[in-house]
């Protein structure tokens, strides 16, 4: 296929500033890129579902199909996946920054009414919804996303889509809380500026999406949740210190949430029948050319949210 | 009613050592106990399903019946609830650890084939059946007990009764792991003596109970999980520090339990039927003259896992 | 508190034309309606969260709040239920279409930006609510609805709100799809006249929602069931003949739902923060001296989906 | 590997007596049997987790480990199943009641403490710990048994290994539910003698496991449901005509079980380790030389529970 954009992820921006996260480093020298979409160049003769043409989003994780997790529908747990652009494995995989893309047909999701660019955004997107699906059904559930950054916006988005009765997105900066409210947020809070609105939570909030991975908006968020509620852990930080007794005492849930299952399907068709609108979160978009000023700009909060890149 | 007999629970050791725990310290003089059973002496003209002389477990939790959490099934949460020799609210409730008590009939589960003294492990009971229930089903799975005091023990019989394919506990003393293995464990694992003997168990374990409330046996269970596995928190300590990235790239679940609810009465009949049997547990009986000898042995892991009173 | 505008249910239509359903046969004189929606007219002097002028929607359901199953979250299932306009008990529980209505604060759910007629189809969007709420989350799934009548259509909308990926809707009758399909459906197939396009779908539908009582339609919805899918009952009609193989080999799920529980105070709140538009149901509005008309009128489905009473 | 010893099923007695059941017909002469056990007489090479000699029970249900139903985790909808003795299928898959059976090694489940005799039940022990699966956590709840035959008896069973807290079983015949009553059910009601007995329960069952196929029994049962109640059909009978006002007002829910998924191996596990203990179902064993004489006593539910074939 050829790649017409790209968006630009955290992990992107870790392993082109840091080398890498956590335990994982890049060891030898690897292309970035995971979420991406464009179109079908060249086919396998086999591949009937797809015409030379297609408008695709490329699912980035490719799961072996037969270990044991995959065979109990937690592919994202394959104990062989190969996912574009990470250094989890090494050799590590290659990512999708690049003008053509060799992939299997099962990794493509079709897409007839919108333009790759606005296709770009299904993976994050589905890691928005497989968080969500993490936390059951929100039915007149109130929600509590911490971190208003793509992941945590589009987290807002997809609680916003899946019942929830009010949602409520906290960051420390204005700009990108301007943004998920223009996305669907029904209200959002400077916890910086303003913490005593978030005090004024009391203990009514269901269930919490932790976008951060700050210690600091975790454990405040500890104070907010109704007895028995749902935390669900998308941050990826360093180690966290926690009350055990909060946990105990409220019967809270602290889940974790990776990557993304059927979701990426599904995150496609949201988008391109327009039930999901997430134009207010792409903030830039360079061309290839401009990818080393792609990459600066989208370290910096303050003035992107999602910088795409056109092949 | 007569008490007649009560068990040392660890929170009653750390109002009569420390004063009490973590935020809630004893404020006036206070009765403890709140593991005890007895018989009928008298009763309240209307109270037509109990009769004197009747053998009755006590629920040591009077919830209010008309808060929102007791009208959502959630009775442990109840924004009124009296627990007996619990420093929690001030006023104090005092405990049952006295000849006689005056409780409400709804408090009472009467048993027809065991003593008292048999019956005065339903509360601790019921505690451990109400965090096996919180992991859901175990049809099947790799359950690990981290802590052999009373209540890992009990988990261990909970998790056994309830399907679990395989209980293991650990703990740091040899002696209490022998009442474990004899009350239904599996297998027991001295985690001190045998660190290798938990690593070897890889990432098989389903659901851990962690029972001890330590760090560090948390920590180390943490790599033991399956991916999606359930860690119940029961152990209440410190603060502790847990890996972010371990919880969100295992998908696991870290879930409080707080008491009980309707698993007071399940564990009175269980115990009544011969269905569980906790004999092994009990290692002491003490008068209630010698109230002092049986604290402080109560206190002594190697020596005593569960110190009765007879009144 | 002063009815302003009240909504025919089927169940008022079933008491007018044939004097009950099922069972339940009207024995004496009673008034009809329980979808209602009014302000409040005077108030106890301990109510403090309700004003005079407030608008309303009215719970007609009234629950003890100390029966087991209210204990339990089960409100709808209370054993000392006290429903308006119900024939259930005997003596019967007047209904509430009547201009003065003395009724219980804690079944008065205020709104602030829609009128009485707006809110008048809380109660059955209520119903909607709590039977999506049966089938669990709805994430990514393809729903059908069998029966475009209000609560039909009020599912759709139902399911729309709560994640569902596709939403159809089938009824015999033209004129009720077309609303359906302007209330949010996905699509619409008339069963009758366009068999084929049931057929059409396959094994596809996760979730069915019956809201016929129809066991044709039920039974053929059967064949279009995916592996492990729910159908959810909500049409009263007569006793079915289903088969038990095809419940069987494809493990599916018939889950009955009845009438709500905490699902009123959200049809509320959704329907007064615009989040939820029923407009397009309401066909009719009769003032209350028009009421036979109305009734009569309501009972024809090509010409009424939902038609109001004002007092 | 050597087959040692068949259990003669159901589906084994329709083929036999009737040609098939339902649907299912024999097209063209089929072998038979899908219960078995054996021992291991020849591996391919690259087999390295069994040994010759080694007592085996085998799955007699090959899934197809890359259709959208195994890789979600349902291997029993896999839409490529190849299960033993099974006519469903054209050309139809020969059965396993055969001196020697060529199979996969996946197919195989590994013993060390038991026979091939006693563990020739792990298939249908499979199907009942299946069908509990799909109750959800049985913990404290009241299960009733309609059926004692083989499938029924080991689902009292396997619900007495996952915490009910009583399982009664019904059936029309005494000599079965001794039986049942031996296997550990706590409680058996002849349903044809004592049919007050079961009214004497009320609404008090939690969960019912319909073994029986029987309209009657399931009608009956209906009516011994608690709100919320799960019925778990398992039989397979005709048609049914079933009241839906009982399933809606009732919020029960009808849930199919097919066949197992990983149960099979829990089951040769529970088997083999001695916790569920089997041998009061095999009521005859007879050499392969009167397999006819087996068939026809195997269908006399007065005289035979499970009769095995021994080869």
């Amino acid at each position: 296929m050829r790649v017409d954009a790209g968006g630009i992820c955290g992990s992107d921006l870790h392993y082109y500033h840091h080398g890498g996260f956590g335990a994982v480093r890049i060891k030898h020298p690897m292309i970035l890129g995971h979420e991406i979409a464009g179109r079908i160049a060249e086919k396998a003769p086999d591949v009937s579902d797809l015409a030379i043409g297609d408008v695709v989003a490329v699912n980035p994780g490719l799961a072996c199909g037969h270990c044991s997790q995959c065979l109990a529908g937690r592919a994202n747990h394959c104990t062989d996946m190969r996912f574009y652009g990470s250094a989890m494995r090494d050799p590590h995989i290659d990512g999708a920054f690049r003008q053509d893309l060799v992939c299997k047909a099962l990794q493509c999701v079709k897409a007839v009414h919108k333009t790759p660019a606005e296709l770009a955004l299904s993976e994050p997107f589905a890691v928005a919804l497989h968080a969500v699906s993490r936390a059951g059904a929100l039915m007149g559930k109130r929600i509590l996303v911490t971190g208003a950054g793509p992941i945590g916006t589009l987290a807002a988005v997809a609680a916003r889509l899946n019942g929830a009765r009010e949602v409520i997105v906290t960051d420390i900066l204005a700009e990108p809380l301007a943004i998920a409210l223009k996305a669907g947020a029904d209200r959002v809070i400077n916890s910086r500026e303003f913490p005593e609105a978030l005090v004024g939570l009391g203990r009514s909030i269901d269930v919490l999406i932790e976008c951060s991975g700050n210690e600091q908006a975790l454990r405040g968020a500890l104070d907010l949740m109704a007895p028995c509620g749902t935390i669900v852990q998308l941050g990826l930080g360093d180690d966290v210190t926690l009350p055990q007794s909060r946990i105990v005492t409220g019967e809270l849930s602290w889940v974790g949430s990776f990557r993304f299952r059927e979701e990426f399907a599904l995150a496609v068709d949201l988008i391109d029948s327009g039930k999901a609108d997430l134009g207010a979160l792409v903030t830039q978009r360079f061309a290839l050319s401009d990818a080393g000023k792609a990459f600066d700009l989208a370290s910096n909060r303050r003035e992107a949210m999602k910088v795409l890149l056109e092949f």
